[in-house]
Order: structure tokens, then C-alpha cells, then sequence
């Protein structure tokens, strides 16, 4: 996986959103598609496409545009969802449960083992067949159950304390929904949704508009 | 508001972290920080942090560092964060009532005003004291009450249609939780929060560090 060292992450950002266009394109039967049509679909520039599938050896043929499927899955590959990923939810509030919820990524793969929560109104709860264990017992559930990600929806002063916790029980990646910044260890991937931030970058938009 | 014209999105999204820091900062009472002391909390380069406050004036004082309270108003002036938002909520599932009951924005100056449906079982329902409205009623509710911020919950085959509705109803933005690109007019702000493009962000990392 050489790639890695020169793929900047703006690149990264932008292929689940190629991969998104391609799905609706095979849904529609289209076989194959050049830059061009791509760029008139996506709104880059047809350079800027060209540039950016070449990073991964470029699926294109001269003259022929990309064969659609075969774009489709290399991304995928490229993005690792051609794996499964066992994933536990931490918070278990309502977006916990909303992401629980959330079944279309289960066709991906990614699979909800376990939530956990602090709160005993929560726990022994069902969400979506997931059992709310007590938060006491996510070290002994990481010791016996590998976990690829462990899925942060707690508030932001009990974030990084489930990042230890989940640190500890050797996940491989952190989705963080706490609107606080978490330091993990290098082998730890991490990935921040902060809501809050993508709300104010909305509002600054907004007041320039209006 | 002239600055809008030279400064970058990659600035627009780092000002509300910044704040956060700020924030912290003021709760721990600290009063001043330089771009120096500011670089080690965040990990972005002094001169980065001085080079992203300049676009708005530049704040610090050469040798005195940044005044943290007069920073973090003149950041949440910038971000709009100043000012008030009624919001709609269309799509009331998981993701619609988690977002309902994230309190956590209520005393940033943002409202939601109603959530919208077109499922019988949560029409009529209220979630943290917000009625869930027939879908159907959108029209005349949006021409009853000026809605600043339309964020849309649903799946992607209805989102396009719910912009659409927001965009007669004069809405200043929309917030898209939905897995789709929206196409709306100049004159309305899009932001899009797509969960499934950062968790795909998460994954393309976690095949690389393991």
C-alpha cells in the first residue's frame, strides 16, 4: 500500500464521493463514462478528475472513459469496504442510537456489536437488536471481542476517556462524534464527525447570503 | 463583508475549532496565548494559526499573543454565531430526534421549530418539546414562519425534493444529512454533513495502519 505517502487527504475526502456518483451511474446501467461526463455530473473539473483517479493508476482508457463497475470497485477496495469492520457504539443517547439505527452501512459491511452507556436507564436496552452493555464492562468485552471500530458518541468531557478505553482494547479506529479533539496513539486511525463544526460552517455561508 | 472573496473554505472550516480551543481556554480561565502556545494545543504550525487570523484582521498583539476572549467573540462574530436561527427538521427518525434533542446548539442562538414527516407513527409526536408535523403541511408552515436553516434527515431519494420545498419556503441554507449531492439555487447556503463519506474516510486509514 505505497499510495499512502503521497495521496494528500483532500484526494481521500473526495472518492466516497466518486464512489457515490458511480453507484447511481451502475444503478442507472450505464456502463462507462469519460472525465468529461463525470465533470459536468460532479462539478470538478474534468483535469481534476483525471488527476485524482490517476493516483491510484488511473482505470481509464484513452478515447473509452472509465469502465464504470470496475472504477466502482477499485474504489471500494481503495477505501477497505471490501472488509468487514465490528464496530462498538459508546454513548448510547440518541445519536448513539441514531447511528445504531443507521442500517445502511450494514450492507457495506460494517456490523454494530456492541453499545455501551453509563446511564442505567439505558443499559439492558435493544437498539436495533443491540444490547446497551454498562460501560463498567468494556474492558473485559474488548479483551475477549476484537473491534475494529470503536464508535465515540459520548459527551466531549467523557471523550477521551473512551479513547484510552478503546486505545486499550486495540481497535483500529476511532469515529469521533464528541466535539473535542482526542489525542490516540499513531497505530489508531481517527476520524472526527464534529456536527457542530459542519453548523457553523453552514451559518457563516448563511450571513454572507442573506 | 468584503473578506469573503480571498479566504479559503480549508480556513472557514479550521475557525470553529479554533474557537473550541478558545473556549476551553476561557473556561480555564486563561486570558492571553500566543500563536506559538496555540501551535502546541493544536497541532497546526504558529505560523499557519497567524496566517488563518490574519484573513480577518489579524487579532494579536506582536509579543502580547492573542487576547483568547476578544478572539473567541470576534471568530463567533465571523461564523454568524452572533446571531439567532430557526431551524425545520425534515426527516424525523433516528437521526432527525437525535439531532432535535442535541440541546448542545440551543444556546449557541440556533431554534428547531418543528420537524416534519410523512410517517403516521411520528406525526403528532413531540421530541424534546418539538411537535412532529405531516410533511404535507411544509408548504403553508414555510410561509407562516421565516426558517433560517432547513436540515434535511431524510434518505437520498426524497432530499432533492425536500430542497426543493425549502427553497420556495425561502429557507437560508440547508444542513444535508442526506448521502446525496443537492442542487439549490446561489442564493441559499449547502452544507453537507455526509456520515457515510467520513466513516469511508475512517476505513481507507484503518487498512493502512494494520
Amino acid at each position: 500500500m505505497k499510495e499512502q505517502d503521497r495521496i494528500s487527504s483532500a484526494v481521500i475526502k473526495r472518492l466516497p464521493r466518486y464512489r457515490r456518483y458511480l453507484e447511481d451511474l451502475l444503478k442507472k446501467n450505464v456502463d462507462r463514462i469519460s472525465s468529461n461526463e463525470l465533470s459536468i455530473l460532479m462539478g470538478y473539473t474534468a483535469s481534476q478528475i483525471r488527476q485524482d483517479l490517476n493516483n491510484f493508476g488511473g482505470f481509464g482508457q484513452q478515447g473509452y472513459g472509465y469502465n464504470i463497475r470496475e472504477l466502482y470497485n477499485q474504489i471500494g477496495i481503495i477505501l477497505g469496504l471490501d472488509q468487514e469492520y465490528r464496530m462498538i457504539i459508546v454513548g448510547s443517547g440518541n445519536l448513539g442510537q441514531a447511528i445504531a439505527n443507521y442500517t445502511h452501512y450494514y450492507k457495506e459491511g460494517f456490523k454494530v456489536s456492541a453499545m455501551f452507556d453509563i446511564n442505567p436507564r439505558l443499559i439492558g436496552l435493544r437498539i436495533n437488536d443491540i444490547e446497551v452493555m454498562d460501560y463498567e464492562r468494556i474492558g473485559e468485552f474488548l479483551e475477549a471481542n476484537h473491534i475494529d471500530i470503536g464508535i465515540i458518541c459520548t459527551n466531549k468531557d467523557s471523550a477521551q476517556e473512551v479513547a484510552n478505553k478503546l486505545t486499550e482494547g486495540k481497535v483500529n479506529g476511532i469515529w469521533n462524534f464528541a466535539p473535542v479533539d482526542l489525542d490516540v496513539g499513531d497505530s489508531i486511525a481517527l476520524e472526527n464527525a464534529h456536527l457542530s463544526d459542519s453548523l457553523y460552517s453552514l451559518t457563516y455561508h448563511i450571513i454572507r447570503k442573506r
